[in-house]
């Protein structure tokens, strides 16, 4: 079932912070740390724990340049 | 000057397709692909081409996580 | 593979307009319309047309609440 | 006033979880089940609360198209 | 009717670009200027035009923040 | 270094409110209020405080208009 969102990262969870409705995830890709901020109510519905293999998944319209 | 995006990730222009008011940028980022849709007059003003060595940005509320 | 974004609504595509870098998609979600706006390349890899089954994918914290 | 946000989705408010920032709220759109994060502030302007009628209110470039 | 989004910024359309799909309009507000990539359906449903009184609207989970 | 974001806000700020997970910001902008939520870590990591000037940044594909 392929999803429009256009990026897809594949990593490891290093850390997740629960908060009381929100939740801080830490994900290892490659050499990258990528950090999401999800629903608590998601990172318990999915079990997320330190280890778990995951993917994050970002929009395109989400991404912005910045030039170097 | 830093910024709360907690996600940055640098990396090499590999595409950009230019439409009337948006445009496509497609950025190279160690083994991942990052796709990013801002406006064409952003991708204009930085003169984003091919090569150019760019931070693509991403709020970590932006992020989702699929579990593998 | 569970996703973390909530809200997931299944519907039929009733229309595509296709830009030269965005794509407008909508779909009949039960008794409502949900309309989309995703990257053009997103739409032709999907092959999206007219009459799919597709499920519209919203992460929790782009919805906003106005009281009637 | 009408505003450009093309998705517009009326429900009664289920439930709401407050945080110490965030709010969580939780919409029945007729067959549906809405999910909001929102601040907690708004949700204590607005006097949210179970029973509410309410719009759920999101832009068309935050909602993804999955093919089932 | 007021909505959970914390940010209203009222102005005055000063120009507005039409592409295929989306367009870009921006607004005048006070010393500040504010772009926005809207749909072109709702530019054209909401009759946008130059000089428009408008409320620019902005949920605060879409705000950054920079320290200077 | 340039950001393809196209709202870039200069103000000072007013008030932090620290969550668990996440930071609610509330910047003043000449005669307007800009209200930000960020994750909690951001704002410790930029040392953010009543005081500080800071710029709110937004991407355009965020903002929606309300025609008034």
């Amino acid at each position: 079932m392929p999803i429009s969102a256009r990026n897809k990262l594949r990593g490891t969870i290093e850390e997740i912070i629960l908060g009381n409705v929100m939740a801080h995830v830490v994900v290892r890709v490659g050499d990258n740390i990528i950090e999401s901020a999800i629903t608590r109510r998601s990172a318990e519905e999915l079990k997320l724990k330190k280890g778990d293999k995951v993917t994050a998944i970002i929009k395109a319209t989400e991404v912005m340049i910045q030039k170097d």
